[in-house]
């Protein structure tokens, strides 16, 4: 039997929010399987674009990473963020060690290709972008990966890449090697039929679900490339998948209780 | 008979000069010893608190850090510098791995006291801050390790620490398991005789000569925190300390040829 791996992804509103992330942060610490942490960036990176006078380019609607929004992205999700994050889960004695895709060549993405943008410095990545191997071994000298959402072409480039991505291409990776549940941590309760009504969480959806839930316009904007993810790490042999809220991952795990499933 | 291990220390000026920054990064990934790199700052982080309106706070003419200076040198050193050097070093197929101190709590510093100053958020170390075992394992893994100058605490807190002693005190926790030759690179061909004249190189210097040069107010300023540093290394059983010339590191390992040496 494969030996339970969680991969859990935590987005920018929990780490804009210092105390709700150190409770996070102090469950995360109590699990006591294998695990990795993958995070996205916040705001703290727009705030500081914003100060610096950096502005935001955008074509088509698309955000574009210039090499100026890029350097900004860099320090704050693999320095700021990541390190912070390590040396909280250090002091909750977790055995955390921060990376970046670039380091160890963990992530190796390649430049994003569309036939009439150039989004810049954002990488793409699939299953086989991730050094599995390495991983395994880090894992087995029992250190707990922290990932930020920065990834390299192994060309001197570093790459804005989606942490919700990040996660599922991981997840898919680990999968041959490990039972992985792979969990996307969020400010609700999981996907809800009535976004207003937390009680109305659904618990499972299907590929098929998922289709007819987005074509009936039942699926609000920011939780699509998440359920897009989901499906992916679902169809990629990840053991299991779920949307839950963030201040529920030790109930989730302990009881195996709450959230949305995504399955296939 | 143990394996050489160099660790190699890059200053400020180094980092601030890209093209002569991916000569060096060239040299350093051609080493076929096992090696670790750290890095110092340069002037990313002072030039971005001054666009922050981040005041550098001195107290009798010492640099205090305060929060939001030690925020800006995380991200600057940990984030923006550190993966850079990463990204560019594996460009050149050197399996780097980019490191504060926090991570895998491989550096674990204390803050400063001082009797009349609070420094703020700066960290002391020692040879037993280095967590030794874990960093030999990784190395075992044939990886690089490239440590920007942020150490923690385990109390959750991130600290700046010197460079220099960052390069000082992981030789000397490597060296009771590998023949470790410490170097630290800089603009000059050495320690000079007459700072103004690069062919005055002062081939080697005990603890004794320092005194002497010490006292007769024959070393530049930048230089003594790096020789007091080398020094340390010397004391604590690193077998070989040298400062050399940065364009010189590939002559110095072929040829062990040029530079100061520091010796008991």
């Amino acid at each position: 039997m494969k030996e339970k791996l969680y991969i859990i992804k935590i987005g920018g509103a929990l780490i804009d929010d210092p105390e709700l992330l150190d409770q996070f942060l102090e469950q995360f610490s109590e699990i006591k399987e294998k695990k990795i942490l993958v995070h996205g960036g916040g705001k703290l990176a727009t705030t500081l674009a914003d100060k610096l006078g950096v502005e935001q380019k955008m074509i088509n609607g698309r955000r574009i990473t210039d090499k100026e929004t890029l350097d900004i992205v860099a320090m704050v999700y693999a320095g700021g963020i990541n390190k912070n994050i390590v040396a909280k889960l250090q002091q909750k004695k977790c055995q955390a060690i921060g990376f970046s895709g670039a380091d160890a060549n963990l992530i190796k993405a390649k430049k994003r290709e569309h036939a009439e943008i150039d989004f810049g410095f954002v990488g793409d990545i699939e299953k086989k972008s991730v050094n599995r191997k390495l991983i395994s071994k880090l894992i087995k000298l029992k250190l707990v990966p922290v990932f930020s959402a920065i990834t390299h072409d192994k060309k001197g480039n570093l790459f804005n890449t989606n942490a919700d991505t990040i996660a599922s291409v991981i997840a898919q990776a680990l999968s041959s090697k490990y039972d992985v549940e792979l969990l996307y941590c969020f400010d609700k309760e999981g996907v809800l039929e009535d976004v207003e009504n937390p009680e109305s969480v659904i618990g499972n959806i299907s590929e098929e679900e998922f289709s007819v839930l987005k074509q009936a316009g039942k699926l609000h904007k920011g939780i699509l490339p998440k359920l897009e993810n989901a499906l992916g790490a679902v169809k990629n042999k990840v053991n299991k998948v779920f949307l839950i809220k963030e201040t529920q991952l030790k109930n989730h795990i302990e009881n195996h209780h709450g959230g949305t499933e995504i399955c296939l």
